[in-house]
């Protein structure tokens, strides 16, 4: 499925700062950039970064001087993804995960699963099958947790929410994350671009690692699942942060949007009669 | 330098559980493993495997059945470093940080450096070498907080510390770490053996990384830093635990130790006329 | 109903230390304190001191040398209570509040109740008649939060509670006073003796003010809501603590015991076919 | 010294809702309200309450339906103090506190002080006299923690800013608050009119009890100690906000004035050769 995605960011840069971007759609397997442009304005050399393991496709930039800047990343992306029956995805025991897996099963920043272990465990570890018990997992947040923009900021954290029951997509990702873990089933943060959000904006979802694959979920339920464009995926959104910022500037906007660049697209959400998990590869 | 290193672990198993077990000392170009002896009692099978670009040697142990379990490692560990003159330890950029750097800017759960921007910055941010100025937060770590056993758990984190002023030397590690980030300088958790630790148990520290080197620095300043056998790093406690468990387990004993097989240790701290960074590579 | 009441505390003192302590059985009009006898070994001046509205009976205890203090209480109580029917136990407006009773609507050390307000209304604001939100309320934290010695500290709060889903009778009582703040009910702290607590000890639960009376609520579930004794009430256990030491000591035992000094016990929960709400005037 | 004072708050209600009002300045032997208005716009029920010791003149407003509500309130007062030489400001034994003053040495929700034993310890646990502690430890603040609006929320509390170093009037209070009281030190939240602040607005400082009285400090230094008028004292703001609010509204606008209706006034900082404390009866 084709996607015109665009985000733009703008700074008032104070002092000397390097930013590490992270607007760009992820290159994989599955994921094609077919035409990208990316400006700086001013212009000011730029760097292109892959950290862990190709998750992301960090963008470093340094101005050196004070000034406003003004960044712009557009795409066309095409996106495949795979589907699996719900009835393979049950819980991979922590002995046959591949290393790369395993430090998804860790606490994080922002996601503290070593502290909602009872939780977890109280309310979804009677389920069997681990795809089941992701969306149960996914409903309860989606019904218990109210979308609240403004409710949170960048130090929010599953913690938090799981007590205080607001949040934006952010904070919807980072508490389905933590119970996850919780719960033993690998989890990650997945940021990316997404079709027919209302209003446009990046988005943040997670994946969790079940029959051997990573399943997208949304706790959100705002956009259809195969809406997606990948950026990056990492731990929280300390990994996959849209800028991390290093010197001093004063934020001026943020913009994104997906628009569709192809026919026949039907959107896929879990609910229904035959429901199967969907993979980014 | 040769040690002599020995840990234990004990576990009354009391349903199926796996655990990663993460206490064989790494095996890096400077640090040679001349004999290792790893023995589960009773026996069950064991794996090596390495995540995170060589960080960790964690043995992962399956224990199908309810038991108790003893686990025992010893090794003769050569270990070397090398060392930097202060002059070159300086703050290395961010835009000239190699990818594989940058995850250990970011917050992870026990380093929640993004909270801690003021406290670094207001109280070492006028120091201009970045050596002088790990040596002031390390010196400020262990002149404020109290080693103090059993006055923190697992969950503590470096929030925490900064205000509680107590713990144990993961608790000073973690402070180390935040306060690094919160400056923009990478650092690390490190943990392993440490000769002339007492009471002898597995020890915790940090690496920062300045002048293009991870140079290792211990607030708790209880050992020398040059009788360390390196175990693992990570973002911090949580990617780094001495064993994470999945079942259920009742813990039944720990121990290390560290003695030195060779002649002629000179014990090396961050003290006296000529001080120079020290890195295990 | 009467009862023999019996408490014990003994610290090491390792410096002049000042006790504030509450221990002694609160003489209201609806519990005479038939006996009382209250012993420290070896004696040194003790003063009986009242604070806020007669909440709470502290013993003020100078402690000028090092020495090893036991602290003995014992006593014969006879209670009393009132028992109003559910229909009666209705909100009540906070335009129609008494000006002693506003304190316990606000947030207190550990009772966050402003930052559970969507908790407690999304789970139990549907439920119109007071007292059966209570009883939904006290069902769920007895249902969800796991009983469990240990698991919990003098720092832990209702915030933590509601996430960590364990606790012992202190953090249950926390939890159901900050839940009910947070519906705009005023909610107090109750510690006390209680009969049949096993193994005896001293207890907490709290009281929730509906339909003009303050009735009594136990989330623990673990004694008849007739068989306690109330030591003193309070905001939360910061201002009902057994004990306040301002000095150094070392903890050396603490005990209770009630027991019953009449005949005819009919127990009352809050069960079966017709409950009534219970206030110990 | 006289001073006309004034305050605005402006709601649009959204449902029937209770206020809980806290904007009259209080009346005490040393501060005389010589005039007075309050008006609610449109007119609503009204009832002057008094809770906890005379320590606030709560206003409950019953607004019973939709509408936009402006509330006003302005009045002359003339404050006097009483000024004790440091000498005389030394630390009260709790031996010998008053009943009434117990309280304040406790934890509150935004003060915690049983968090911050080690830190208020360790940094000011050396000086001799109560008087110096307090300057010192109001220094601390002022010199280490930012004024920075919108910095912090109506969660943030003295935990969150003793390692945040950033607030309000507010925070600069609670923290000031919770450091005495890890002191044994007596404290209570302040909130009223200031004048010369600068922009006008509510302000907050904090009480400290030292040598039998409540001296006055304010880590913000914004203000003459001797432009204060009293709305209300209370454990921290849980105690003392402005407004609480039952119901549902929304926020307009709030607006406080101190103007001088005196002459002569001769501003008392804690500076310069001869300081004495400063007591609002």
């Amino acid at each position: 499925m084709k996607f015109r995605v665009a985000g733009t960011l703008g700074y008032e840069v104070l002092k000397p700062t390097t930013f590490i971007l992270n607007i760009h759609a992820l290159r994989t397997p599955a994921q094609a950039v077919l035409e990208e442009t990316f400006t700086v304005d001013p212009y000011y050399k730029i760097e292109e970064i892959a950290p862990q393991h190709g998750e992301s496709r960090f963008i470093r930039l340094e101005v050196p001087e004070p000034c406003t800047v003004n960044i712009a990343y557009s795409a066309v992306i095409d996106t495949s993804f795979k589907q699996t029956p719900t009835a393979n995805l049950i819980k991979v025991p922590i002995a046959e995960m591949d290393a790369s897996v395993l430090p998804y099963l860790f606490p994080s920043r922002y996601c503290q699963s070593d502290k909602l272990f009872r939780f977890a465990n109280n309310k979804f570890g009677y389920i069997d099958n681990a795809f089941e018990r992701l969306l149960a997992l996914t409903n309860w947040i989606h019904d218990n947790v109210e979308y609240l923009s403004g409710s949170t900021n960048s130090q929010t954290s599953a913690y938090d929410t799981v007590a205080e029951l607001a949040g934006v997509c952010r904070d919807f990702a980072h508490l389905g994350i933590a119970l996850c873990r919780a719960l033993d089933i690998p989890a990650r943060y997945f940021t990316g671009y997404a079709y027919q959000l209302n209003p446009p904006d990046f988005h943040a979802c997670f994946e969790a690692y079940i029959g051997s694959e990573w399943i997208i979920f949304d706790a959100t339920k705002l956009v259809p699942l195969n809406g997606l464009v990948k950026i990056a995926t990492g731990r929280d959104a300390a990994d996959a942060a849209i800028a991390s910022i290093f010197g001093e500037v004063n934020f001026m906007g943020i913009s994104a949007s997906c628009e569709l660049a192809d026919d026949n697209f039907q959107p896929v959400f879990y609910e229904g009669q035959k429901i199967e998990g969907l993979t980014y590869l």
